[in-house]
């Protein structure tokens, strides 16, 4: 089987804390597929999103937990309109991110924004009106 | 509309040297869908992934270079058996990845290993006998 590179199955990220990573993420509106004592597994489409302990990367790779850092690395959430990304940065603003980047209009023509998660790990929250999401949220 | 929570739009890599990551990432066969001057994108499932420089990140989200750090995080991309985590293993350490942690058997049952890419950013490319893959290599 002659499977396409352009693929990425799990999006893991290493967390201080799980159970707040976990209630950031779940306050946020993400339902839980399966959490066990080092992780949390988050179904998506064909893929799945992961929290797991620094501990447990830090023994799963051999590395160091001082080594591990963060913030070199976004994850993108598109959302459907302006308003949705300003609701969207409150909502994770609220539930503990910092912000990082108030909505602002892109020199793209979009409409972005920056929160870190508790761990520092980026994310934006974007309105992209020359990429339209289907009715799963998925890139058209 | 109300789109699911767990979803991730764009996994973006910063990068300091977008040449030098373009060539690792096509090296490893990942197909270009786009390419400007600070950013590279390459279609998936719905989502895309990206290398976008260092700098061009540090300015997009007003942070210092210095500040953007890699490696609390991990991108795994499954494969289809014991045998091709060996064979992209060792492409990808062909490539220019550091091993990290070389082909092993899991405790629940699976196959993985551990590379960084040039830029530091962990991959895992791994087996799960208990997670059959489609024929589009993803999650059934």
């Amino acid at each position: 089987m002659t499977l396409p590179m352009n693929r990425v199955t799990f999006i893991t990220l290493a967390v201080r804390d799980l159970t707040r990573a976990r209630d950031y993420y779940e306050a946020l509106g993400w339902v839980l597929e399966r959490a066990m004592d080092e992780v949390a597994f988050y179904a998506m489409n064909g893929s799945k999103f992961g929290l797991f302990t620094l501990a447990g990367l830090a023994r799963e790779t051999g590395r160091e937990i001082a080594d591990l850092k963060t913030g070199a690395m976004t994850l993108a959430q598109n959302q459907p309109s302006e308003a949705e990304v300003d609701a969207v940065f409150a909502r994770a603003t609220a539930a503990g991110a910092t912000p990082v980047r108030a909505p602002f209009k892109t020199d793209w023509g979009g409409y972005s924004s920056y929160v870190a998660d508790p761990d520092g790990h980026l994310w934006e929250f974007a309105y992209n009106p020359f990429s339209p999401l289907n009715a799963e949220g998925h890139i058209a």
